[in-house]
């Protein structure tokens, strides 16, 4: 998709980039913009500040457990309102504009209501209103079901997977995410205020970072835009210059004359962790208990197994979830009936990750991690590696310590010298191990 | 259409039946109830309470003539809100429920975008629903157009005629339209405490009457259920008990012993008049006129020219409108230039009507109505009749004086003794002239 670039950009808003009357024009002046310099352009847009909120609030008031069909049909409503808005303004500027709901845009999903998957993108009435010289306007975050015809939603943040499926199917040069944050960081900048803004990121990076924390870009848009090789430029709508461009490993390299391997520090502090103590040592076991939470929608990060050590034949199984999925894992586990001798649940958990791609040619820095936060007295309960992201699961309360020393520790701030500076050789961490 | 009786009832619910969680429950109750009495039930509903009005006001906040088409996908949201809310509540008390949009329930419209028309009614997936013992719920006032698949509305109190052309494609038995009053009135009760609700009232009453005032069903939706034999029930959502049955004429009189010979008084207070004085008497003058004013989307109500009198070759010309389009009105004119002296108006003009099928036998009413506001001190401007209504318009102030007057002259109260009474000969007001 990146060679001879197309003269379509997508362009995503997000939910307090059109909040009110205000951020909404100031969406449609960019979007002018990109037209008037020469592209044609799609624009995804969220639903207002708070709105799905509002909606979600109105469902629970009527029902405990609201119906998944039903709530696709309100939450879908929140989209369409701000691309209405927006075509509005759009119009005001002299330009001809159109929203599509996400069934008109052509997104088609499978059935599953409230976390659709974009089975097929059938981009022709887009195509014709481009050709029509429209600024063509998409609600996010939402599709039509190819069975039965029904409204589905793509699950919270979806809407920057409806930006990228749209940027591949038309062969965009670029799909812009435009957020009220400038771009990625190499660290949370609420807790590292020296924190850098990456130039690039790989996908591989930016899924690790999407998977361990960091907020800016939904994963499945990252899994999407890796595999249909969608150029994403992840910027600010409140500030004008580059944000951070999300591309291919080979496009992040030629740009930099030497790869930092570490990239960034991201965390999570909504985490839990479920132990089960006396868990049959048997085989299946694991397999039952992990396919049952697969089923429940509880999605599993990091798990443990003591092997059971002397006479004793039961071992404890520790995983951690996403706070909000505690009680449902917890519900799911007591349902198998018999499959440990105890659950113990522990909700003041959080998890520190550091992430780059250079880490695959630099073994040592898992060391280097352990090393850092031990200085910091900080436990490490559980860890997770992959080639490029090392992640400890540490107390919630020490998170912010934690990413600091980290930061700290690879020199990956603002004003640090970097790697591809010639003299930064000598600046470079000490990797022991 | 009344003809053997099909066990599909429609039942539709204002915003104020769905405006609140409670009220939202209530319908249900009240769906569920029609459905387990054995009925197969579509219901339309309408935006939650003010929801409409927020909308257009996040409109103009963006903009000071938003496109219309926009206008359209913004407005359409409400009802879906409403019915996705309402189908969680039915899932809750044990029944199957889907919603639908316009588009999904089959409402196709022209391409008149925020006043569209229904030109067609394609319920194949309403009957497939209701065949797999499903409650459709149905997003009101909208539809899709035929020619470009857009989303259309089909202006304000559309939902009334959603309702009824749904009635009719299935073949209903009944249209219910629940509101928050318990029926038609023999005059508004806010004004006339004594008023009674009618029993029954013929589609070209209902029309007079929707025409002159009566809020309580749209015109367009009266005009719908006339054209297709659709029986209408007006009743209230908030108490049990029957209301108003809106029917053919023939249907009406059977349940009468002698029909009355007037049946409500209506009124009107958000009236504008237009005086063009001297205006050239010419042939095709009025015609420039009043062609230009409909094509400006302004509703002409009563009109009178007096002739030149004398000399004088130039008459003048009186209108009324609708307040709300009385400065569309007057730059018409204007733009059309010189097609009189002057143009004067007056924005506090009213208007009370008479409204009875039974006045075609008996032609000394208007005499009546006339006898009884001259007795009341009651100037009348204007007057319009047609064989079951007589309207004067008057000034706005002396309307609440003027309703009063001629509903105890006519005797259309509660407590008045009816003519179908066999006493009531009697008590029937004197007719002169």
């Amino acid at each position: 998709m990146s060679e001879g670039r197309s003269d379509i950009v997508v362009m995503k808003f997000g939910g307090t980039s059109v909040a009110g009357a205000a951020e909404v024009k100031r969406a449609a002046r960019r979007i002018v913009a990109a037209r008037e310099a020469g592209s044609r352009v799609v624009a995804v847009l969220s639903a207002r500040g708070k709105t799905t909120d509002e909606l979600v609030a109105q469902a629970l008031e009527i029902s405990e457990r609201p119906d998944s069909r039903e709530m696709d049909m309100l939450l879908s409503t929140g989209e369409r309102i701000s691309c209405a808005l927006c075509a509005m303004a759009i119009h005001d500027m002299g330009h001809k504009a159109i929203s599509l709901t996400g069934s008109q845009a052509g997104i088609v999903t499978d059935s599953s209501h409230t976390r659709a998957r974009i089975i097929d993108v059938r981009a022709d009435r887009i195509r014709d209103k481009l050709g029509e010289d429209r600024i063509v306007l998409v609600a996010g975050f939402q599709g039509v079901s190819t069975e039965s015809r029904d409204v589905t939603t793509l699950g919270r943040g979806g809407s920057d997977t409806t930006a990228v499926a749209l940027a591949a199917a038309l062969g965009a040069s670029v799909c812009e995410i435009y957020t009220d944050v400038a771009g990625v960081f190499s660290a949370d900048p609420r807790i590292v205020p020296g924190a850098r803004k990456l130039a690039m990121a790989s996908y591989e990076e930016m899924l690790e970072m999407s998977a361990s924390g960091a907020k800016v870009l939904q994963l499945r848009s990252v899994e999407y835009a890796r595999n249909h090789g969608v150029r994403i430029h992840c910027r600010s709508s409140f500030e004008d210059g580059p944000g951070t461009l999300v591309v291919a490993e080979e496009e992040a390299k030629k740009e930099t004359v030497e790869q930092p391997f570490v990239t960034a520090v991201t965390h999570s502090d909504g985490e839990a962790r479920v132990t089960l103590t006396g868990v049959r040592d048997e085989p299946g076991v694991a397999g039952q208990i992990f396919t049952a939470l697969a089923e429940a929608g509880v999605n599993v990060d990091v798990i443990i197994q003591n092997e059971p050590v002397g006479g004793n034949e039961l071992a404890d199984l520790s995983f951690t979830v996403d706070r909000s999925d505690l009680t449902t894992a917890t519900e799911t586990i007591a349902g198998l009936g018999g499959v440990s001798k105890g659950v113990r649940t522990d909700e003041r958990i959080g998890k520190v990750s550091i992430v780059g791609a250079g880490m695959r040619s630099h073994p040592g820095v898992a060391a280097k991690v352990f090393e850092v936060l031990g200085g910091e007295g900080i436990n490490i309960e559980m860890i997770s590696t992959s080639p490029i992201k090392i992640s400890c699961v540490i107390s919630a309360g020490r998170v912010p310590d934690a990413v600091q020393a980290l930061h700290r520790a690879f020199d990956l701030g603002a004003n640090a010298v970097r790697p591809e500076d010639p003299t930064g050789a000598a600046h470079r961490p000490t990797v022991s191990g």
